[in-house]
């Protein structure tokens, strides 16, 4: 018995890849597929590499559209979520993609986002200690974001085995896919091809409560994040490099020894073997995430860097993940941790 | 009963792209895998995309190893095969991704390779006129070389339905990964980012030939070829740009007639809709061959561009499309037309 | 005595290329900088590249700003440059680097344009037969379009010389700056990186009635051009592969002598050794075209080769050397060969 | 009177910039030309930007072939500098742009590189404290390794107003020429178009070591280095994200204000206005070094962002911003802070 899926914001690059992923989903039926300024556009002009799909329509985003779906997908802006999932009754899985329902304290997501807060939703991302068990079931997912998802396996370990100090200093690299596809010119080609440059530097972009509330949720106890988004030249991925001083008494082994144990049994997470090194080409198109992790005696600190493709385990296929388990799905079901490389 | 299948050179790209492809195909399962050079080591040290064998390790290309498979695919350097393909007996599949057997005459094969000529094996390229038959039950496949794939599906249909004169010119853009693993200085990242250049101009190309070959077997009489190859700044992709002189009469309605013929039923290729051109981003990782089709009044030109991923389609998704329909399979098992983007 | 130089449309891609340039020229003043959208603007954050310039403001394009300038560069969109040079007064020397004035039959410009022909003037390609003369003392250039710079540079040499047919086949691969940056979606960093893909196939590409007149003009007779421009993901840079049927009893040797005697005293063409060929990076912000030429034997055809920056010698560079030319000063004048590489 | 400079190893991406720059340097007369592997060949094969050379031919690196030079560039393999410096006499003026004259603790020297240390040349920094008043007169200058560079110039103000702790968090990003031009497997293109990857994390990369003494120099106390680097998509540029725990009482003012200062009379130092950010394009070719610093008040961080061009302030332009000031000449002669974008 299939599941039937609607896509909200089709047109997109979350909306893409969700679809990408959904159409080799052994147990899911795409539904409506819809867009706003899109609508009415057959996909095949707006995503040509979907080609089973090149003849589709989008319809525009109404409850009357959505309506008839085992799971609903919102691959909306920011703040138009809400509206949506009310709309669709609570029987309905309602899987955001948006940041609207990531964030347990009010007063973070007024600050970062600057409008009253809708609530928190069971958070996708089940690798972080207690999460998958409140999907299993769940009606409503808050799919993490993708600089969050990369950071925060990335550190969890160190903070749950107690050791790192509560101060996380993270520089990450990411795609440009993740800026979306509304076109802005300092994302053209001619501005990102050649050349790095950050943004929201300073504890300004909107990721870092997210990020502090997990690794603080590791920690059991508040954890800082000093964060330093850049733009890479390439499409896709994410390279987060992720530090914190280091306990008395903190060894290699006993690095080694905690990010074993706290990804034994993930089927995405890839703790490399030592002295290899995750790239984000490995996790091209995949849901895997690459770690290492490594002890600098000499600065005393621990050094985790983690791999991700932005728009998979970053977006898309963290919220197929999700959703599987939170139908009761085998929680890999529809995804790979094959990469296309090179 | 499960299909097992050996591959002879894993760490190459090729060999790595088969690998992609052969993890998801579901009536194969993965035998042995071998190097030279890199006999003995770890498969995820080298293919670090490819998690689930990152702990395989590659053996010598012996008889020895290969022996016991169903199928046996080579990604052997040129002039390697034939002696691989003799010691593995007349039942087993053996599917050769090299130059080796796909050209009919042999002075052809002297003259751009320089060795004497193995011989001619039923050609992988089942969307070409009469080659679908031949490799059905095969045991031996020659893979067309990536350049001819793109060039030869492209043009066929004009040659077939005598729009055109028979001289035709063809540049073509392709990724580096076009080129091999074989580290050398003008295929470094720093040589080859922001920069287009051609090579083997002048009819030097060793896929000259075989473009001469399939054009000349549509149009029933010797079609001449100019090729220009050129390396683009990216990994992936094939966008040929192939064009002839129009016969008298031709008009636009009556290329467009030809190439939905010529395609009607073909899994994978796709010709466009009119307006939309192919991009090499749509069919990224995926077997689909996208197509569009114009003529220049003007000029008096038919213009057809193609565009493929070089591995994949133009290499290892081709030699798996092949081997499905030598055993029988549906030809489109395990294989997709939904490409990685952006 | 400085020449006072006024740059109207200075926040674009040409207009940046030309301040770059501008600036280590020797003999030059930049004077009043003007923008639309963008007049009150700072240039340091248009432009971060142009340091020694930062802190200049937009001022908007009206004749009282441009007003007391010996040059004048005109570096707007298509159509506007009539209006502007005529509020000019007859003095002043204006390089138009748009299309405005490029071509000689009206027919032409306004089958591709679309609007009322505004008009020849000397035309800035001084590589051509009899340009140059035309352009010493000129109050009045049209610099080249990028796409016909790099195609006629690399044919006129066989026209002239009569070792080709009047049939020209051009495939040209371009960086995304030749579209300018104007922020659309299709030249998004994640839409063009990885991504070979066509545009303006079929003879629909405003730059080919400027290759045929140029070319025909080379030949004495018409030459029909088949023209398809690719967008290569990369920001500068064309790659132009051009061929043409050979006359009977051309040789290698005959094409080598022609293109020997074509570029012998030219500062910024460099017919490249036997054996080498151009690449784009070679040429990365120079002024220099590097070209190399073959006879294809078998094929029957000269295919000639060039590579050029297009915002340097396809635009600015361009533009630049013929004020040179036309203020009585030696051409190469704060222009150079060398380019940026790797 | 020109001063007559060799450059031995010519045919790498360090001597190469050097001779681009070399070339325009109005007080610089190019001299000989030194290979190795390559000596005997033509420049032009291996440089092809460099046209005006192109017809030099690299001689081996023997005494006699750099005898009767005023300046001589080291562009050698680590080890070697010594060997040739040596046989060069104390009244020629050295460069070596090698890391065997920068270190000056034998100690770190030997556990980094792993051979006897050779001793300790003055540092060819003058931006940091000192180091402009060593270098005027001296013949002996060792060029700062690429990443100190961009690192340093992003920290040392922050410890010499003693705003931060002495323990610094970098992670820095660069393009793959940083890597040379011998030819191995992970620096094809195909392996890093599309990929961000670290190496030599944990506190391994010989790096570190100088930007420790650098560091530690400017706060007049050990500093300790938690340096990442990362090897980006590009082929050229540094961006380096450093930070730092401020001290109690900092704030965004005095931040701001300790940067201006230190940098107020600095021609190539660039402090961004506030709120602009450095991208590596925009320094793409200069000797320009564009900086910005901010307070994370939240993680109680100062964050410095430096961007550079590896190989120009990063090598072969701070090399030539050395030797201008050993020879007394104006120390911006034949450099420039206009970068080449897009």
């Amino acid at each position: 018995m299939a599941v039937r899926a609607a896509v909200a914001g089709a047109s997109g690059y979350a909306g893409g890849e969700l679809l990408r992923l959904l159409l080799v989903h052994p147990e899911v039926e795409i539904g409506a597929l819809t867009g706003n300024s899109n609508a009415g556009q057959r996909l095949g002009g707006l995503q040509p590499h979907l080609l089973p799909l090149a003849d589709r329509v989008l319809e525009p985003t109404t409850p009357e559209v959505l309506a008839g779906h085992d799971v609903v997908f919102l691959a909306l802006p920011h703040g138009q979520s809400a509206a949506v999932a009310e709309q669709l009754g609570p029987d309905v899985l309602v899987v955001d993609m948006g940041a609207d329902f990531r964030l347990e304290a009010a007063a973070d997501w007024e600050r970062f986002y600057g409008s009253p807060h809708a609530g928190t939703w069971p958070y996708g991302l089940p690798e972080l200690p207690g999460r998958r068990a409140a999907l299993a079931g769940a009606k409503r997912v808050a799919v993490p974001g993708c600089y969050p998802t990369a950071v925060s396996l990335a550190l969890f370990p160190a903070y749950a085995a107690d050791l790192v100090e509560h101060e996380a200093v993270i520089v990450a690299a990411s795609g440009t896919s993740g800026a979306g596809k509304a076109a802005k010119p300092h994302l053209l080609g001619s501005e990102v091809m050649g050349s790095m440059s950050p943004y929201g530097v300073g504890g300004g972009h909107r990721h870092t409560p997210e990020m502090v509330q997990n690794l603080s949720a590791a920690a059991g106890a508040p954890v800082s994040v000093s964060f330093t988004p850049t733009l890479a030249p390439m499409p896709r991925g994410i390279l987060a490099t992720c530090s914190a001083k280091a306990r008395e008494g903190v060894t290699a082994d006993s690095v080694r020894a905690a990010y074993e144990k706290a990804f034994a049994d993930e089927p995405f997470v890839r703790l490399l073997p030592e002295g290899q090194w995750p790239a984000t080409a490995a996790v091209y198109g995949s849901n895997a995430v690459q770690i290492q992790a490594a002890y600098d005696e000499s600065a005393g600190r621990v050094i985790v860097i983690s791999a991700i493709d932005n728009l998979t385990k970053g977006t898309a296929g963290g919220a197929l993940q999700s959703m599987n388990i939170a139908l009761g799905l085998d929680e890999a079901t529809g995804l790979t941790t094959i990469g296309v490389a090179p």
